[in-house]
């Protein structure tokens, strides 16, 4: 499945811009003047193939699993908050559940490696779906040992990739990137030093709000773990089987299966941006079908922005995750394809074009 | 009318920002994760006075008018153009439209000064609604006389402050800024130097689209308009009347009229920004309740920006007006009070909250 997937994912027809930005020029605005909402337009029309884009059906498929290097003290929250926000997720009282109603996107909240039971789960939201698929209970402490077999990452990549084929099954145009996992940034941060070959002091934050102490010794455990593993940011599956996080390796399976079948995928904040990071390291013509959303506080994030060549699209100066950043960016998206498929053309609106 | 609705703005209280900070820390996130988000639903509740703060109707004015300062031939485009995209905008086809309507947001299309009859009105798009309140045939070239008669600006003032206290009618909670008048950006750039006292080098840019020859000829004529007229920053109702638009002017009284009725104000780009400036200048407790939208690409937004002490949310190389970078920054708004009403507490969620 894997490697069919991969196989799958062409780059897309440069053709295909060139016809939209023609189409653009028609339209009653001085050339270029809805800056990168065009970009975003025009890029949606060459990965569908078409000069009438659709993205009226959005999803967050949001990914959750546990990190055994939360046992380092690496978060000020207890890891057991990450089963806890699942629940949440699905009874409706999360950030990204106000935002995602507003919005009108759908939610697949996915255990892909949580551990312990996720309490309480009623699903009080609408438009939410839970994905039971633990593959195991939260990843080993990668400090010392691989947080992963290869099997487990591979199922999880796998998962990913089903959950975007479901998600072309229901019509879904645009795919946005969600994370929960308490420790997760100590691993988004020790991914980006290892793609990009940046110390540990440039690329671990303060994630939920880590104080001077804590980000020390997050440092600490960073340097210590990219010490232990000896990576090579050649080879980006054993960076994420070693020091990844499952809901990382299942957004990289997203991401796949979303390309191959030429699903738009809105990235969200550090974490998610790791797994992108990391899927266009594995298959680089996934970066076509790719867009970055916002830029987040943690200092690793512009980073990995900078290493996959996307610049975002607003800095509210946000540190989240759960999708909150793509859920924003979508609604950037849903203005952008609104005005390149309804704006009247200078001919149609009987309105003089420039002398 | 003008000084009752100015005795009316008063500044906001802060303890309601302190209570709707302390709202936010009870909710299921790290403090400050949702980073302007926060800001944005703390200081609406201020405005509403509300810890259930409400922006379900939102209105977007776009207020257009002529510039007798095109016959220097300071654009691209045709001066009818104006009067064509007002008919434009009521038949649906321009891209405030396609913006508006994704987000649910009413457009008010308000002639305060075109030039000639709006050709073709229709009226075919909802949520749109016509407002024909011509004071004048546009302005009259200010680079040798008064743009405006003081009788002609009041009366543009008026009718903005009138269109605000419709909207409070409606139950509009969010009004944003939008305008339309082929030449306007050389008036903002005009008052952009006048307010700053920023040489008209650092404050005029591209318009639609000026090539080198037109820029350098745009920035000629501004220059000389501000030898002509010597103004006083200090005096900002003759700056508006002397260099300004009757579309500025009007938009200058949506701000007195929202603000006097406790409705948040959404900017717009460079010409709404100068209607915003000279209305802050004019009353400066009005600045609680005007917020900042995108920057734009014209370069004297971003010091009009620093002279009203605002950081906008996002830059998307967007340079159109018409409001739209407001209706984007409305989603924004959106999600922020949807996140600030809808979020489940810790202790609602049984989530554990920092060690």
């Amino acid at each position: 499945m894997f490697e069919k997937t991969l196989e799958k994912i062409k780059p897309i027809d440069k053709t295909w811009l060139e016809k939209a930005e023609a189409h653009q020029l028609k339209l009653t605005k001085p050339p270029q003047s809805l800056g990168r909402l065009e970009e975003i337009a025009n890029r949606i029309c060459a990965i569908q193939e078409s000069l009438s884009p659709n993205i009226n059906t959005k999803r967050i498929v949001i990914c959750a699993g546990s990190h055994g290097v939360c046992d380092e003290g690496v978060s000020p929250y207890p890891a057991e908050v990450t089963a806890q926000m699942v629940a949440n997720f699905l009874n409706g009282g999360a950030a990204i559940n106000a935002l995602a109603r507003v919005s009108n996107i759908e939610l697949d909240v996915v255990d892909v490696g949580v551990k312990g039971a996720v309490p309480n789960i009623e699903i009080k939201s609408e438009n939410c779906r839970f994905i039971s698929s633990k593959v195991a209970e939260g990843t080993r402490n990668f400090v010392r040992e691989a947080a992963m077999t290869e099997a487990e990452m591979m199922k999880a990549i796998e998962i990913g990739i089903s959950l975007a084929m479901q998600a072309k099954q229901s019509g879904v145009a645009l795919i946005g990137l969600g994370e929960m996992g308490i420790g997760n940034t100590t691993s988004a941060s020790a991914i980006t030093s290892a793609l990009t070959n940046l110390p540990p002091e440039k690329t671990v934050g303060r994630g939920t709000g880590a104080d001077d102490a804590m980000l020390a010794h997050k440092i600490e455990i960073v340097k210590r773990t990219l010490e232990f593993h000896d990576l090579d940011a050649e080879k980006p599956l054993e960076v994420l089987q070693k020091i990844g996080g499952l809901e990382i390796a299942c957004l990289v399976g997203v991401c796949f299966g979303a390309a191959s079948e030429r699903i738009a995928v809105v990235s969200d904040g550090f974490i998610a941006t790791a797994a992108v990071a990391l899927a266009i390291t594995i298959c680089p013509p996934l970066k076509d079908y790719v867009f970055a959303s916002h830029l987040s506080v943690e200092i690793g994030h512009s980073k990995l922005l900078e290493y996959i060549e996307q610049k975002p699209f607003f800095d509210l100066e946000m540190r989240l995750g759960e999708g909150t950043g793509a859920a924003l960016a979508m609604n950037i998206f849903t203005a952008a394809v609104a005005a390149f498929n309804e704006m009247a053309t200078f001919e149609q609106a009987s309105v003089s074009n420039r002398r």
